[in-house]
């Protein structure tokens, strides 16, 4: 997607509701090591994130946006004056979007393993003083949130208006909610899943198969060298095949030639979709480190919000916030039956939950796009929150 | 699902309707060029094919089989007393079975393009004395249904009782009746499509992109070295989770580690679905040569009966035989939908066409496995049809 959304923004041109320019800021934990639940413990270790919006005096309008796989911290507008492509999530926060910056003061931190900022097994491993690579810690989605959750608290912010994430970013919103009840006042979570789903599994799997058997990946050891190029492609194009969906595919690329009247009888990419999935390929290499793919992915597939408890119910028992689940209809990476459980272990810890399946044909992807529904649902529903957060916190200020 | 087949035959023990020992024969086509889409010309070729049951007198009780991507001519028996795996479609040919080998006279070809005995890229070219590799043309499935048409001829068979295929071999069943609509009596197309799917096309090419990135691919000629087997493992990974759909794969791997007890917290295959893709992957490169996969692959996705023609309906346009089309529910490969536009196509042309949508979590793979519901169908398919030319070419003979 990510040309097509450049595309969008060059057709339109400068955007009066962009955040404008922003800079990523990074904050290290020096002092306190981070205990994960491999049973290893991370010191130091740095975060980097961005903000957008003001704090409120109160310190009562804060969203914290997690990032999906290949995400980082930069959500929303541009480095600097010239970048053609502004944050990831850009449609949906600044002033007047659904996350209105006029009101809310919104956070993302680029996850641990990651590779945008935060330390991972590309970042240098201060007691040898040469990258991590495997020699860092496996990091599960808890191990990431803990994280994050120091920053917060580094940051002076002890409760969040609301936290929200789709895909990996969901998981991190459920699994920040399960954690710290206390500091939630409500939670969107968008085609995400409790659980990573088996053939979620599968696709993960192939996708660290392919980094690892490239040669070039060295167990892990190639900085400096050349970077296992080749499997990080096969595995960001195994990817977006999950990314899309079938109808989406079809009416986008059909059987189309990229660039022949007929078939050439060899060997050639020549099929639109393998071109678009080639160029995706090609282009993630440039900006992502294989190794954080296999962290990442691997925290991802731990992922299961039920794991060592009796059921998912059990999981949000102590959950006070408010939820909104979103899915769509063509998404088959998280489909809908998965939001549903959600819905359903929610509902049956009487938490307060709105459940909203939009009709997509954009697949898991749908959540990058321009989406009306998408947006009014979740302006709407971080108006009510807010509206009931302040009225107790500016009250009890005035 | 090999070792799975395996597994179920060796609890059967010794079948008794097993069309027991086989042999696979040999063809070499030597005098007559074979001409080819894309331009080229191939001579010599040789086909191999295996035979069960009898030549009726009247050389009418003749199927002819496609097989699939990884499938071969050794559709039933056993090559060995000793041999533990019987032929791909076992469950369907013998004695009694679905295509009752008392009844009739059951042939299948390796394709051209493949690495069972047939020409293909692995094969040694005779103007050289060295194994074609890249050399070898592209062949399309008209290419492939061309050559085994000869073989038909060779053999005398002037008239098939039936085609039948599954996937790719469902594509052949389809391009042998609009090619050689005055040959076939009916056609069984099983899990299958008019063309190839934009979705279909894309797990391809990223298959393609594995095998030809793996540095002992060496432009396909690898042939007395190293195979690409890496790239090939990768292929098979890819594959095999679009034979399977998404309830199976839950149903039968779930979240459940292969060997141990809890996370490793390292790289290691340690989910089982993991476990069974790496094995379906590592034992395929044993048997398949990674040059053919690419061939084959590309045959596929060139696959599309509408081109050239203003509509499919013009495809089946010269068709008088009847059909049985059958698609699986959870089958997201070969969809129902594409079974149904089959289905319109055909009845659009007044040919008399039975749909069956079978209910199946089996996916794809569902042809491959016991199924009574496809065995009766098949079954009773076959024996109308049977019924219906007999009383024509067995009267004339009487």
């Amino acid at each position: 997607m990510d040309d097509e959304i450049a595309a969008l923004y060059a057709e339109r041109g400068k955007d009066p509701n962009s955040v404008g320019i922003v800079e990523t800021q990074y904050w290290t934990c020096q002092d306190e090591p981070l205990d994960l639940e491999c049973g290893r413990r991370l010191t130091p270790y740095t975060l980097a994130y961005e903000t957008y919006g003001e704090l409120s005096p109160q310190r009562d309008n804060v969203i914290l946006i997690f990032h999906a796989l290949s995400g980082d911290a930069h959500v929303a507008g541009y480095h600097t004056p010239t970048d053609t492509k502004p944050g990831w999530w850009d449609l949906m926060i600044g002033p007047g979007k659904p996350m209105d910056t006029n009101r809310y003061f919104v956070i993302c931190a680029n996850v641990l393993a990651g590779c945008k900022g935060s330390t991972g097994p590309s970042s240098i491993n201060p007691e040898t003083g040469r990258p991590y690579g495997l020699s860092f810690p496996l990091v599960t989605i808890g191990d990431m949130v803990r994280a994050q959750e120091r920053l917060l608290s580094h940051l002076g912010i002890e409760r969040l208006l609301a936290v929200v994430g789709a895909s990996m970013g969901g998981m991190q919103a459920l699994e920040f909610v399960v954690q710290f009840p206390e500091r939630v006042a409500s939670v969107l979570a968008i085609a995400t899943a409790a659980r990573m789903s088996t053939q979620g599994i599968a696709f993960d799997a192939i996708a660290r198969h392919a980094i690892m058997s490239d040669p070039n990946w060295r167990q892990g050891d190639y900085y400096g060298g050349q970077p296992p190029a080749s499997g990080l492609s096969i595995a960001r194009m195994i990817g977006h095949i999950t990314y899309l969906s079938e109808e989406q595919m079809t009416t986008k690329f059909g059987r189309r030639l990229q660039s022949r009247e007929s078939y050439g009888y060899d060997m050639a990419v020549e099929f639109q979709v393998e071109s678009y999935l080639d160029h995706q390929g090609n282009s993630f290499v440039q900006r992502f480190d294989p190794n954080s793919y296999l962290y990442i992915t691997k925290a991802i597939d731990y992922f299961d919000l039920a794991a060592g408890r009796h059921s998912l119910v059990e999981a949000f028992s102590g959950v006070t916030a408010e939820f909104l689940v979103v899915s769509f209809t063509s998404d088959w990476l998280f489909p809908t039956h998965q939001s549903k459980e959600l819905v359903r272990a929610l509902q049956a810890n009487g938490v307060r939950t709105t459940f909203l399946e939009i009709t997509s044909d954009y697949g898991h992807d749908t959540f990058l796009l321009p989406n009306p529904e998408l947006g009014s649902a979740v302006s709407a529903f971080l108006g009510q929150v807010a509206a009931r957060e302040w009225a107790a916190t500016r009250r009890e200020d005035a």
